[in-house]
């Protein structure tokens, strides 16, 4: 298919060069394990590509930084890990607000508080899409493999220039410190979006915030002929704040709608032998890996058993999950928290009472005898 | 019932009062609309009851501030609005893990970012449990009127210490800012729970964090007689860090289960109407008082309906909402958000396609007449 | 499939060319928008084709004109709008009564009363099946372009030949005053029911009221070789009044279950994606097109919607609408009125709390967003 | 309780007592079997009184007669029968939409068309209803005995000013035939509604369709003070035509909102042993006679059946219904019609199918015999 070139690296470096193939020129972060790789790799290579590095004081200042300079054109991202992303909360709802493309990777460890930095955890998905205040949408996107990270990264940054949105590459530790073989694609391989710039002229008026007939708000370059309001307030069409009650009501929609309404578009998953299974493993990210295990083992003994691996995490994709579990008997999901996804998967299938947690929450990484322990107790064997 | 003097105030100053009935003698905090009437009453009145206000540079600092002076034994607070509280997103998570007791209000306005400032809102329930990195449990608690704001805040003070955890009340603007008659009770009319410390003599080895058979922990005041450490990563029964995955286990099952284990005893709520009541609205914060005036109006035409009104949010009581709904014909939540607690009252009970949202998202307050007609809708009527 | 010409017209003209095709012969009628153009296009072209048109004094007399026609063997229609089908409530029992074929357009315009002339409604389908006293069964259909438009009118005559009845043909505005293409059917393309005249020979005893085996009653033309008695009054074989009980309840069984057995038969309608649908929009005339609007974008979306589109509206098909939602999660009607057909399909489904209604009732046409944010609140999601 | 005398009349002659007793002042009507002696009686008795009887060529023209005599402040009346009220139904949609308090007689009789003149029928139930086009509510009220049939007339005059509406008195042949004993009450012993005037000044802004706090629109003699405009059309606060849809929208939910949002102060029945039954017959006008008959003397042998006897037919108390057979183990609607009020009883309840229909359409009175083979087959008994 693409033409490549076999490379064998850290999942956090696979990163680096899937943004600097997406086309990012600018970032800005403060080193946390276990993202750390991502600050340094990309240190060393982003401004050999003319790109700007900056390593900021914090995590506010490193998300405000990438805000600023996404605003001016650049394609952004900054990278960190638990206690960096609650610190960014804050501004990243005013890039959520101001409808600013940029790529926050979080490279998950155990949480909460410092909890457990070099350990394995998948305990932030739900802060991704409610840790700042307020209702919003956000997309959020993980990866179990270096080659789908690097793919997802690439997406990543497609959909944050289609969507003008702030997206989060939810990694976790154990795929960002991993290191496997990928293929690296050349040029052209991988279809790039990029930033959607008004048609309209120096003089005339420029409304940043009025919807063209497919939805998308075309962007001036801060600095540029247009001079424009960008508010964390509600704002009208010009970017001027308002609680006009008309306007807020449609703003909220607008954020909500572009990314909801597109759920289909922006979901991506992975099937393995779904077509006649009955018993439904649901997982993502690294513990996806013992999942797809545990499926290839079970089916190589004539059991009907499949694997749905969620790439897009936000916008979950409620509809997609209910098709695939339709006429299973049961569903298992797979991950390293307290119980997520989990409780999403629930909301999506006609009997929740079917749906089944496979879960480890003390840093180690699941393994598939964990995996096989559990579903022989939802199978009703016991341990 | 209670010995009390009638007094007539906004509800930001309701709580203050509160605060200072439940035994506070610490708050820091920076000013942020709806919430800024806390700090000011309470710059003036706690000073001349002998206690420490202090005003910070940001809300981080306002939260780190009274993290320490609990650590010390003070009764602690600090109050903010929507983008404050996601400042306190990484610091709430310390607190968390540490185990300090301390209340958080956050007088809700609409978001995301800088938003609405002076408009309501009910959006920030799922960031009061989500906000954080990692999984974790917490309380937090709301009220729809003055006389409950008073109770709901001495609650907050009790149940941090009983706890040993971070409260959030999650009040609203309109409850925040609304004036109204309430009876202001005497000493001695609201139990109050003190700081449980340790027993343990100075020279002895006191482990800060090893539950007592009731899986309390007794405070030792720091700068006393008891030296000991405190971080927030995984520690052991001393406080010292650890990746232990049996104790890092231990650690994240204590914290969530000393709290969702008491969701009964912590769980605050009202019924109207509720024994014989076929249709059911749920609802909390000031958008009940639209819920009750709907209600009364429909019961003096012979319906057989009811209103739940939540005052404990989180931990949530998923069993009581089970119970009390499981003859309903359909259930409405109303809130002023896109819809939050809705989802969890859909994933408590038997049948979630009955359960319905009645909202406002625009900042306006949701009225009767937005509720009837969503009712209009839900009970196949149409517009 | 059938050979065609290709015409681009206007609802109400459709209707004139298929009433043509279908036979009909003698038209009398007083003009009232929005029905008017049939009068108009009728008044050029029956006279040019050997029939007779006639403008008479008001509605009440075009009914007794028609009725008087069809007795000496013309096939007949008028046409109106609200007020005047109330008009012609009293002699349509007379039809009904004496079993006359005739069809009678209703182009629905906004009522009650004068109302909304020029404005689109569905608001007069229960009308049509009790706008006159007492008991009785009748045919009413719908459709909601201009092909099915032209093939419901033939189906008109066809059917009030076929079940010696008169036909309601319950068009709305938007159908009727709408232009777009529509394919012309050649002669013998759809095939015609003519009168089923008696075959009793001159001066033989022809029983005008005495069924065959099939429960038709042939007919003999006024004027023509037999003579025999009509009246309104319950009557015997003969046609002579009587107020026997055991042949008044003969003759009222029979005017019901002539039509109400044969609802199968007599059912008309469309279906879109409902095999897999487990949520089902039905509609009918000009509102079903924008249902079919959004089941289109939806099922681009993912979502397994459905829509079934209602041509017979009189007998009312409840056990097609049971078997066919049997699965479905929700059922939304989507009409422009107060909730009409709503009703018969919440009697029609196992769970009639499924049932919603999506409806405008202010003289504008229903869109899509207007469908789809009643969606929203049927699905949980609020406004 | 009142005060009285005792009187043997016939059920069409208290209809005109009580008419004059709530202070009818004009009466339009055609005669018409079996209603006749309505017409009769009163042609003899209201001019006596000062009031104004005449006959009118039809009843198209009697009901316009009524609409302008109530316009110009009179209380106004007319009787009819089946045809009859078909023939009003135009001019009954333009009173309603004018909002013209009347009252329409219809004391009913076998149909459709002429039907059977001098036998008994309760076929217009829903006529009344949905008799003319378009969207709207009504209050129909009917009686079962002389008594009530007083107290029922004096109560359609009062709610036709407290609401500004048309009321129809569906009696039927068999009460208004009937002579019974009835106790006439004296001068003041039962309340009257006046006419609601406007208090605004001549020459100062009248609003005729502006509604007052309490929702009710005060009225100005036509010939008065004030001059304003009356139309069929939708209309705005001055009366004058309008199709802005928000005006439109209002109307519309006024006209049926006024009378909906009335059902339990509109709702009159009575209960017979319904406190611990647990068989329960619902039945109006002249069968619940029968269906009494029966109640009582299944009672005499311990059974729990109790009878509701409804005399408020539209707005239909659903609620109520529904409440009262809560505990039902089933129940069995007694009317004489092809089964109208048992439909809308199998919507009032949680299981129809346990909802029976006891009838008898030949025009004969149905009996209590026929009512006990029924409930043979309804108990499992067959015939």
């Amino acid at each position: 298919m693409m033409k490549s070139k076999i490379r064998f690296a850290q999942g956090n470096e696979v990163c680096v060069e899937a943004a600097l193939y997406a086309g990012l020129n600018f970032f800005a972060g403060y080193p946390i394990t276990p993202s750390t790789e991502i600050a340094e790799h990309m240190a060393y290579k982003l401004p050999r590509r003319g790109g700007t590095f900056i390593q900021m004081e914090d995590e506010i200042a490193s998300m405000s930084a990438i805000i600023g300079a996404s605003l001016t054109g650049q394609k952004v991202m900054t990278a960190t890990s638990g206690p960096g992303f609650s610190l960014m909360q804050e501004s990243l709802g005013y890039a959520i607000m101001t409808e600013i493309p940029c790529v926050i990777v979080n490279v998950q460890r155990g949480g909460p508080s410092t909890g457990l930095p070099t350990n394995v955890s998948q305990g932030d998905v739900f802060q991704a899409k409610w840790g700042t205040h307020g209702d919003y949408a956000i997309i959020a996107l993980t990866a179990s493999n270096h080659q789908d990270m690097f793919q997802i990264t690439v997406d990543a940054f497609n959909l944050a220039e289609t969507y003008r949105t702030p997206v989060v590459l939810l990694f976790d530790e154990v795929v960002g410190h991993m290191r496997e073989r990928f293929f690296m694609p050349d040029e052209g391989d991988i279809q790039i979006v990029d930033r959607l710039k008004t048609a309209i002229k120096e003089g005339i008026d420029y409304h940043p915030y009025l919807p063209r007939d497919d939805g998308r708000l075309p962007m001036s370059d801060f600095g540029g002929i247009h001079r424009f309001n960008v508010t964390g307030l509600f704002h009208d069409m010009w970017g001027f704040p308002t609680n006009n009650p008309k306007i807020v009501d449609g703003l909220i929609h607008h954020l909500i709608d572009k990314i909801m309404n597109s759920t289909y578009e922006i979901a991506r998953y992975k099937e393995y032998y779904l077509d006649d299974a009955t018993r439904i493993i649901i997982s993502y990210g690294s513990a996806a890996r013992s999942a797809l295990h545990v499926v290839e083992n079970r089916r190589k003994k004539g059991e009907r058993i499949g694997l749905l691996e969620l790439q897009t995490l936000w916008p979950f994709p409620f509809n997609i999950i209910r098709n695939k579990c339709s006429h299973a008997r049961y569903v298992v999901v797979v991950e390293m928290n307290m119980g997520q996804v989990v409780q999403l998967v629930k909301m999506s299938v006609e009997r929740p009472d079917r749906v089944f947690l496979a879960n480890r929450v003390d840093g180690v990484f699941i393994t598939p005898t964990d995996i096989r322990n559990i579903l022989r107790i939802v199978e009703g064997k016991g341990v």
